[in-house]
Parts: C-alpha cells; sequence; structure tokens
C-alpha cells in the first residue's frame, strides 16, 4: 500500500438534486462558483455524496484551482495561452483567431468535475476553489450543471 | 454568488447500469459516440443522474468537444501532436514512435467523463458531443464502459 | 453508432462510503495507489458502481496511467516539465520556483477520477493503474478523498 486508510463512513444514497447555474463570464477569466456550489447542496438538503459539475460549453472548461494568491490565476490563463497561442495556423478560424484556441483549452481542462461532499460540504482542501474558466474573447453567458448524487442531510444525521 | 441558480429537481437514485463499448478505430481520430452513450441510456431506463465514461487504454482518452466543424478535430489532433511531439528524446521508446506521445496525450485529455442526465437524456451543450481519441498510429479496439447511477425512467415519471 | 454496446448489468444503488487516504510523496514522482484504492472498495464491501477519487491539493493531481514500464512515468513527468517549465516569467513566485509550474501540472491533469466499479473491482484496463502525481520539489504529505457509490456486495450478489 501506498498510504495509510482513515475509518470507512458509509451513508444510504436516496437523493439525486440538479439545477443548472448561470454565469456572464466577462472574457478570459477564472470565475469562483465555490460559492454557488455550497448553496446548491444547502438548498438541496444535500448530506454524504458527490457533486458533479459540468459547464455545456467546448469554449469555456471547469478545474479547481487555488483560491488564495489572484497571480496564480493570471499565470494559468499565460500557460494555456502558451499552450495554446492564437495564429499558429489552425485550420478553423471562421469564429474569429480565439475560438480555435479556446476548444484547445477547454479539452486540456475539460468539462466535467466530481467532488465528493460531507455532511453537505464540499471536501474540498483548503486552498482549493471550483472555476469556471472562459477562453474567449468577448464576454459570454455560460451553463453548468450542478448535480449532486447521495443521502438526504436529515436521512444521514438520522443514522449518525 | 457568481451566477444565479435555476429551480432544483431531485430523484430517487435506484438503478445503477453498467456495459462496455467496443470500438474499432482508425489510427488517430476523434471518434464520436455520443449515439452509442444515448442508446445506453434508452436501453438501460435511465431517469435522473449522470452517465459515467471511462475508456480502458492509456493510449486513448475521452474528450467533450465541438460536434460542428470537423475542422475543430483536426485541430485538436494538431495541438495534442505539438504538445506531446514524437522524437522528442522519449526513454520510452520500445512500443515505436508514436506510443509515448500517446501516453502524454491520453494523460492530457483524461480517461474519465462525467455527463449529468436529465430525464434519460444527456445533457449536453448544443454543440458538445462525447469522443473517444485515438492516439496511436495503428488502427486499435477499445473498449469504453458507460455507467449510469440513477433514477429509473419509470420511477422518475411516477413522482413528477 | 460507433461500436457495439455489450449485455447491460444492473444493481440497486444502496451503499455509499468513503475514506480518506494520507500519502507521503518523496517530491516529483507518480505514485501508484491502486492498490490503496482496491482495499478501500474491499473494506467497504462495495458491489457494482463507481469509485470516484478526489485529491485535496493544488500542486499534485491524478491520473491513470500505464502500470508496466516505468520509463513511461518518467517520460510523463518530463512531458509535464515541458509544459509548464520553472523560471518561464510566472507572476506567482512567492512559494518557490516550482510551485507556480506545480500548479499548472495539476490544472492540466486534474484532481478528480472516476472509475467504474464491477462486483467489487476496478473496472481498469490491464494496463491502467491510478496514480497520485506529486509536482512540488520537495516531499509532501497528500490527503486523497476515496468514494463508493453504488450497490453493497452482499445485496448485489443477491440478485444475481
Amino acid at each position: 500500500m501506498a498510504g495509510r486508510l482513515s475509518r470507512i463512513d458509509t451513508a444510504q444514497p436516496d437523493l439525486i438534486a440538479r439545477a443548472t447555474l448561470r454565469i456572464d463570464t466577462p472574457g478570459p477569466a477564472l470565475i469562483e462558483i465555490t460559492h454557488d456550489a455550497a448553496q446548491f447542496l444547502n438548498q438541496s438538503g444535500a448530506g454524504d455524496g458527490a457533486l458533479t459539475a459540468f459547464v455545456r460549453h467546448t469554449s469555456a472548461s471547469l478545474t479547481i484551482q487555488e483560491n488564495a494568491d489572484p497571480d496564480v490565476r493570471r499565470d494559468l490563463l499565460t500557460a494555456l495561452q502558451r499552450l495554446a497561442p492564437e495564429n499558429a495556423g489552425w485550420v478553423h478560424d471562421v469564429e474569429g483567431p480565439d475560438d480555435m484556441p479556446a476548444h484547445v483549452k477547454s479539452m486540456l481542462n475539460g468539462v466535467s468535475l466530481q467532488i465528493p461532499v460531507n455532511e453537505g460540504d464540499l471536501a474540498l482542501g483548503a486552498w482549493q476553489g471550483i472555476y469556471v474558466a472562459e477562453h474567449r474573447t468577448s464576454p459570454h453567458r455560460r451553463e453548468v450543471v450542478l448535480q449532486f448524487c447521495g443521502s438526504c442531510a436529515n436521512s444521514d444525521k438520522a443514522t449518525d
């Protein structure tokens, strides 16, 4: 074994909850949605389980990254810019020079995330935040599907 | 809050369904499996929940990308080629010059995806398709595990 | 359809189990946790469902990669090093020259994985292993949340 396993906690799955989060982006940015996700879990009455976040676009993406120094977010966008530059001989350019790089960035980052939920709380580390990454130059309206699968907060507490 | 949250829909989890999808790839390509995934959900009697797709290989991957202009797919393969070129001094070369780049591309793309399912339908955006990415030069047979966890279509409608 | 779909197996979701795996890393490395994940599933009494793995850090990540030739792992770290080099003009450098590259590598790899589970066994391919990727130069203690959602091993067998 590579590590030490903690005590195992169990619960009974009896809730699926889903909502759509709509976000207006300002152009290239990492926009934190951790609090929106926490609000969704709270309003859903979520207990133990997992949150799925899914962005319904191919030129935006989702990432979990440092929520402290804003310079980290700036550098992450720079890194993606370097990995998928404009004017790099892309065949697909009918939607503008920023579109194909946006698709590449979306592919590298991914559009789905899965985060464990512990008694209604996201099991994020201290420095982790959930971010929607906008990769297009102009502002866009983006949709993120949030879904919880797990136990109800009440039924969960009842079995403690 | 960064966005506006819609109404929350809920359901009761009472179905796990799993099947394996076998695909013959022609060499480097993005092969759409959206319709196969929809067929799986339909045959499973899926209601509300999430689909997990998982490719059981280390030189292929899964990605969700634009399903309209085929040039986008061509450029995505070009982008991966640039990020993981052949003849770049890789130590691992016993399986041919295309093998190690294929592992790197698989790592960057990832092998698992999670997509919310809404009354039996994938909650994909209008321009999103699910693709198996083949990264080896020669044709390969690939396996994708499809799994639904959520409510049954019937029990779901019963609670509407 | 792009492929051939196998028979569909179904089960009843009645178990959520969660534990935390603590790992001491030696600095940059891919550390296999496949056996730890299998142990967790076994101790949880897992049947059919899916395992979520989630690393609670922004300078480490998770990846599924080849478990045979160790040279592959060496080359994967080299590939990440090339995609996110040190001394590349990063703004964020207060935590050392290896910190910002570690965030970029973590973003590219991702921090969450989802793996189908079949009668208590991970549905990994023959050459797939689950790895925690350490991206910082110095040794770190890392936490990975493991979560199973699906059927109990017993209830599952009872319905066979």
